[in-house]
């Protein structure tokens, strides 16, 4: 499912003009990439948590040159599964 | 940020009730929710992929009793944030 796939399934379900649902996911996605940028966590009952987390820095050695490179400290977005819709993949085998 | 603050800052970007904004959390979770479990990705343009991945069965053992058990394949939601998303990360300094 894609961006307008969600817009028409919202718009279907709600009875949202397909004009109006497009400026509401919009607006979700940046409120939420805006929320993210100040450092701030994202936490959504029956969802997930959304959180960026730094990675610290560290030292790669080249094989070849054995050449030391120092990888500056990095921020990288994770996110865990909200315990309700973990439970939903348990249920659901994972030999299918 | 939690559910009600997602709720109340798009009420206030976009003039909708707050019951109106509610009903709109609630049903985009609940679709998302509906096409992982069947098995569906998500990708949206500007926030990232959505995916749920098996993980093959493997074999623990016990450090103790040196018993071998079988763990069962499982499913797990995974998320990658989109190019844009990290991007904007990168812009931000891991030192602050």
């Amino acid at each position: 499912m894609n961006n307008k796939e969600l817009i028409g399934e919202l718009s279907r379900r709600l009875g949202y003009t397909n004009k109006d649902a497009t400026q509401l996911v919009a607006s979700i996605v940046s409120i939420m990439g805006e929320e993210l940028q100040d450092g701030k966590t994202l936490s959504f009952t029956g969802f997930g948590t959304f959180e960026v987390k730094k990675k610290m820095e560290r030292i790669t050695v080249n094989p070849v040159t054995k050449q030391r490179l120092l990888v500056p400290p990095k921020l990288t977005l994770t996110y865990k599964p909200s315990p309700a819709l973990k439970e939903k993949f348990k249920n659901t085998s994972a030999d299918e």
